[in-house]
């Protein structure tokens, strides 16, 4: 089934020490919708610029990603400059040029009405919310978001809440967001706020899940929690898409799945680590890109053996 | 088959947010052996001192365990005070005063001698050194140590390193020891000090193991790694000795098994996590104490649930 996507589309200048890139493709929409893109049907709405080439445009097309949803403006693209030079699991914001992005106004096009699935990428609460507004009738919705909205839009961000299924966040966000040390208890709090599932990622200690059983179409589960891994690395050249790779994991096997159950959930979590791992390994997209779907099948593999015994 | 544990069986003066104790039973060597106790036979190689109570031993042989090898000497027990209140993950500690634990010569009573498996508790690497070339024939040696002897006394800890079968080490000590922010790559350059197998303890994230092949009897696995998961708890009440108790239930698991097969190696790392996370629930060994056989085995089913899918 279909997911529609909200949210960037961009270029980032990174460096890491394994080098850099200057104005390569990114934004948490196209990182989203290329992981998604080997699980199930994806439409990206978002807002680009003149320098947005048809090159650019490809990535998504040799994916099947619908990109009629992807409005051009005049002027630039959004672009961020970042450095992980100082830490990897953080990056150094350099510069953000929201340039297009600042005039965003989400519009929906007809054809994508009937998406089953819609994905909040991690952009301002307020256009999350009109996304959602807009789309009543999906069978789930999932959301992104970060400790900007956290600790400046907090009200907003609790509207989009309260309208979400699934969250996804990091640690350190969900601490913050939840008002406690205590990551159960912070979750928890989470929950009272809106979703009925909460998925915290670790980075490089993997995912936790905390969730109530309503979340599920059919089946039970004993503990309202999962913990899928994450993949040991010895090189991360880039980090950066990590976080909606594999929310495009999660969210894509998710919607190519006809019930969500507690072992679809689980195997989601699992596909988003995946995702994750093979993000990490070049810089921005460039993994992603020449990745198949028997790559990502035996990485899957991987994960299991790698966390399950006989 | 039989665990002979070297270590320190002292008593700790603990405070958390949730109380505090005064100089309940602690050490090293106590917390591994309760854990292990509930898996297989356990002897242990310690000294106290005259404040060492007959009710004290008695928490040791309620669960079973050889204190033959516990050594009575003149004056105090190795007393330790920490805190909990600035940091749950880290212990400030307040006063460690050594007592008769300063002078101690591991001696290991001839009814010891057949044991089949070492540890190593966390200890002066010199006295881990003399009590294992006492024991050139067991079936394996498995060691802890921490930040004091990997800064300040590393070339005594690198001969020990080269005398280990399996290391278990907190996350931070492991890039330390390896000398690098890569986990895997610190891993592998501890492996290359000696022990085949090094098992990584993330804390709440659970702990990952990096090895090579040759660590099991039988037996063959894709990958040369495993992760195993934490049990989020809503309170941890006093983490005094969750390292110990996971390397108790690791090898006391690992000891209780005819072979060290990869499945079996990955269960012990689950029944690790099961033994530290009752250890958190309660101050000192008060939890473990009062632990049956069964809870152990349904935490280890909600482990399972809270990791694998079907």
């Amino acid at each position: 089934m279909s997911i529609l996507v909200v949210g960037s589309v961009a270029f980032d200048t990174i460096e890491t020490k394994h080098g850099s890139r200057e104005k390569c493709l990114g934004g948490a929409a196209t990182y989203f919708a290329l992981a998604a893109s080997f699980f199930t049907d994806v439409r990206v709405i978002a807002v680009v610029g003149q320098d947005f080439t048809t090159e650019n445009e490809e990535v998504f097309k040799r994916r099947g990603i619908d990109t009629h949803g992807i409005e051009r403006s005049h002027g630039h693209s959004f672009h961020w400059s970042g450095s992980y030079l100082q830490d990897l699991n953080e990056a150094q914001t350099l510069k953000t040029e929201l340039n297009v992005f600042q005039h965003f106004n989400p519009k929906i096009p007809k054809a994508y009405m009937d998406s089953e699935y819609l994905f909040l990428a991690n952009i301002d609460p307020v256009l999350q919310l009109r996304v959602r507004q807009q789309m009543p009738n999906v069978k789930l919705v999932c959301g992104d978001t970060m400790n900007y909205w956290i600790t400046g839009h907090l009200a907003n961000l609790e509207e989009v809440l309260r309208e979400l299924d699934v969250l996804l966040i990091n640690d350190k966000e969900a601490r913050m967001l939840g008002g406690t040390d205590n990551l159960m208890r912070a979750a928890t709090r989470v929950q009272e706020m809106g979703p009925s599932a909460v998925v915290v990622k670790h980075g490089e200690y993997g995912a936790t899940a905390f969730f109530t059983r309503s979340i599920f179409t059919t089946g039970t589960h004993a503990t309202e929690m999962f913990h899928s891994p994450a993949l040991p690395l010895s090189d991360v050249v880039d980090p950066t898409g990590a976080g909606d790779s594999f929310a495009g994991g999660f969210y894509g096997y998710i919607a190519s799945q006809p019930e969500l159950t507690p072992d679809v959930f689980k195997r989601a979590m699992f596909y988003g680590g995946v995702m994750g791992s093979f993000c990490v390994e070049q810089f921005g997209t460039e993994r992603v890109q020449s990745l198949t779907r028997a790559d990502i099948d035996q990485r899957f593999k991987t994960f299991e053996e790698l966390s399950h015994f006989a």
